[in-house]
């Protein structure tokens, strides 16, 4: 059989995960009770596979040295690392053509994609290897094969795949459902000829792109012209290709359901039952992990008095709670959210409002990401702003210089090279140093340990865009907008 | 007619208000929505009456620097501020025979005493003048007054005063009544003969310490063992009087409704509508402040999606609230509240679950009021702290040394006057100085405008405990559990 390349598809913000999942660091970084993040999870479901040696990523540009840093724990098996980088999202459809292309460009035409939402979590990955052998078999022999979820409830929040004439391990798709009501999913619960529409995918790359030349000649061409403009890297760990933003811009902004899926008819459903959730809301999330014999699930330091049913996820802050019922509490260090239990869906409404009003909290945490590390604003006043800088092993921030401030920094952890102006020395634990402005300035970590260092800006203004760079070993614009 | 001395008797840690009423900040120095806190309210009461030329207020002698921050401010009229401090608490009735002895003692046998508990709010301040004109002529033909505010619902969470025979200017009690089940309120209240004990009191000293005697000697004798062991001093304001703590743990635990007011004979009552409240739980506290036409009442920044009947206070995060109905949630920075509204009462609980586990959101706020400013933890982390330091202008931190931390202090705002081991100097804004470990270092503000410093202190043990104390403007011991 021809080599199978798994795809991962991370977009769209989870906004039903505010406040812990934001455009920034959106539902794919969401960490679950064991620690590892929904990304990483998708990442040990391919890397458990057998015969892959490579995996391509779809994701936004402005997240890669997080994904990067997410996979870098989990690459034992060295699998070469490959990224499309999105200027924006345009939904699946062009993400898939991309990858599609992509593909057989670098591992020929017969090449299959599995196609793998980054935010869901599936906990039967035998199930899932038996799904995805079928499937190939499937995509093999000419098949656009979705999975289709064995229901175990009337939900009304998934759409639906109907299964029609049967096929050698699965059945051709008779057609797809939009979200049902009630009544509708009950009778299709019942029926058992429905299944959920899990959003992943196999298929041959010329398969793919033939049937989509068909149905959604747009989208092919628009990705074609794309790649075209977009001038791919080779990495250390693979081919990096980020999208040229003003073509990527103009390609339609559409579903692969609803631009293929349920328009061609090659489409076949391997239907399966893996233990899947796509943790569409904090409820969903919640259903994962055991209560109390009060119904409660609690992470965090919890003071409860005749309390019932709820949720309370709060790492860092104590939480009092007296005499509430079916809450969904989610603490994070610079918003707060509370939901009635039933609710949580329309947790996505805040997120909006958010959007719509520029509001920092739709967009970033507290602790920013940045390639060489993190930073945390821990308190800002006039004239004043004091930062927790996190800089990993090996990593240095771009030679720089600020016109309006000037900085102190302490070193509270590790060891740092520092330039100032002229000099070039290393600074130690409990060690400072004052940067005025105008001066040129580096940090970098020579240790084998996290720096984290104390920065005390002073000044009139002391806005993120008050930075000149010099020279950035991320490739990072001469000026941009990002902190460092 | 005597001399009126009002007593501000401060007690009580106000459990029900927690996070914001903790025991070092306990709920008379909760600010309202005017920004005023309700000690500051009580202050402003006493100083719109006429004739008055000395407050005396007894308070937890921990809470004396920051009751003098309070009425700072509002003393206009110059009254006479004298304190008893008390080292624990032990209920209103040693409190209420302190003051009286040291009522005594100092303004004659014949002055009167108006106790006003300093926690609770009353709105119509002429008919507060009205009743204590009546309380006085009572208290002058030697009654013991009480103040019964006219129930305007039958309410649960109070005791009551019975009016027996009626007298000049009002009533005598027949009886006091312990907090009645719901069928007994409402039978005072349709019968019109019960009123509301609101704690306040008006009484010539001699009287009530003759009718203390009688009714519960050891309270008086306890008292005036301890005032004997306690020496007064002359303070710039008025006189301080630190009580022994030995002797004074002694003293009967009791208040004084238990101890004489529901054993004496010679007690009065007068009736009064002063738009009073307690204050007793955060439910009685969103009923000052009118809702919006949801129901809710908000502080903060919030994002609501159908909520209802919410008191949201945030001064400092974001909440998003979605679906929720009937909601008290109370944010502070490093504890919250989501208590139903219907059980706010039931607040104490967590604060008690708290005190028992001695966990500091108890006892302390993030921010820590000392007598020279205020200092934050801004973040803790392995060797090292970093805080937050206000010293208000003239205000100076002892000359002290720590054996285990050297510390980097650098002034964003203001200028600081700094001895550093053998060195003493000006530090401006912006600039910083290291104080390594075993040195001698004292911090001053010597300007007119607040002095904002970041100290991140770095060393293998940073317990508040490590302090040598060598010369304190305050006082304090020479070897002390508090910060600076």
């Amino acid at each position: 059989m021809s080599a199978l390349v798994p795809c991962i598809v991370a977009g769209g913000a989870g906004t039903r995960l505010w406040p812990v999942s934001r455009e920034a660091m959106p539902k794919p970084f969401m960490r679950l009770a064991d620690g590892r993040s929904l990304l990483q999870k998708t990442f040990e479901r391919v890397a458990g596979l057998d015969d892959v040696a490579q995996l391509l990523t779809v994701i936004n540009r402005e997240l890669l040295f997080r994904t990067l840093d997410d996979y870098r724990a989990l690459n034992q098996k060295r699998l070469e690392l490959d990224f499309l980088l999105e200027p924006m999202g345009r939904n699946t459809a062009p993400a898939i053509a991309a990858a599609a292309l992509h593909v057989v460009r670098h591992y020929g035409e017969d090449a299959q994609l599995l196609v793998l939402p980054a935010d869901h979590l599936i906990r039967d990955q035998a199930a899932f290897i038996a799904a995805i052998g079928r499937a190939r078999a499937l995509a093999d022999a000419g098949w656009l094969v979705t999975f289709g979820i064995q229901p175990d409830h009337a939900e009304t929040g998934y759409g639906y795949i109907q299964q029609g004439e049967e096929l050698e391990g699965g059945y051709r798709v008779a057609s797809f459902v939009e979200k049902p009501d009630l009544a509708t999913a009950e009778a299709y619960l019942a029926g058992g000829k429905h299944l959920w529409n899990a959003g992943m995918f196999c298929f041959r790359a010329d398969v793919l792109l033939r049937e989509l030349r068909e149905h959604a000649p747009q989208v092919v061409e628009g990705v074609e012209k794309c790649l075209a403009l977009s001038a791919p890297a080779q990495g250390k760990q693979g081919v990096q290709c980020e999208l040229d933003g003003g073509s990527f811009a103009e390609v339609p902004d559409i579903s692969i359901d609803y631009a293929l899926m349920e328009r061609s008819a090659k489409v076949a459903v391997v239907p399966c039952n893996l233990g899947w959730s796509d943790i569409g809301s904090w409820q969903a999330l919640r259903e994962l992990t055991p209560a109390d014999a009060n119904g409660n699930q609690i992470n965090g330091e919890v003071i409860l008095h005749n309390v019932q049913g709820c949720y309370i996820d709060s790492p860092k802050r104590l939480v009092g709670a007296v005499g509430v019922r079916d809450l969904v509490v989610v603490d994070t260090p610079d918003a707060l959210l509370i939901a009635d239990a039933q609710c949580t869906q329309d947790v996505k409404f805040v997120a909006q409002e958010l959007k719509r009003r520029d509001h920092d909290a739709y967009r970033l945490h507290r602790t920013v990401t940045r390639p060489w590390g993190t930073y945390t604003v821990l308190e800002e006043g006039p004239r004043f702003k004091i930062k927790r800088i996190m800089v990993r092993p090996g990593e240095s921030l771009s030679l720089q210089m600020h016109h309006h401030r000037s900085e102190h920094w302490i070193v509270v952890s590790g060891t740092a090279r520092v330039v100032n102006g002229e000099r070039d020395f290393l600074l130690n634990t409990n060690e400072s140093t004052f940067i005025p402005a105008g001066h040129h300035h580096r940090l970098v970590n020579p240790g084998v340990i996290d720096l984290v260092m104390i920065e005390v800006q002073s000044g009139e203004y002391l806005g993120e865009d008050d930075i000149v760079r010099f020279n950035d070993i991320y490739g990072r614009a001469p000026v941009s907008e990002a902190t460092n």
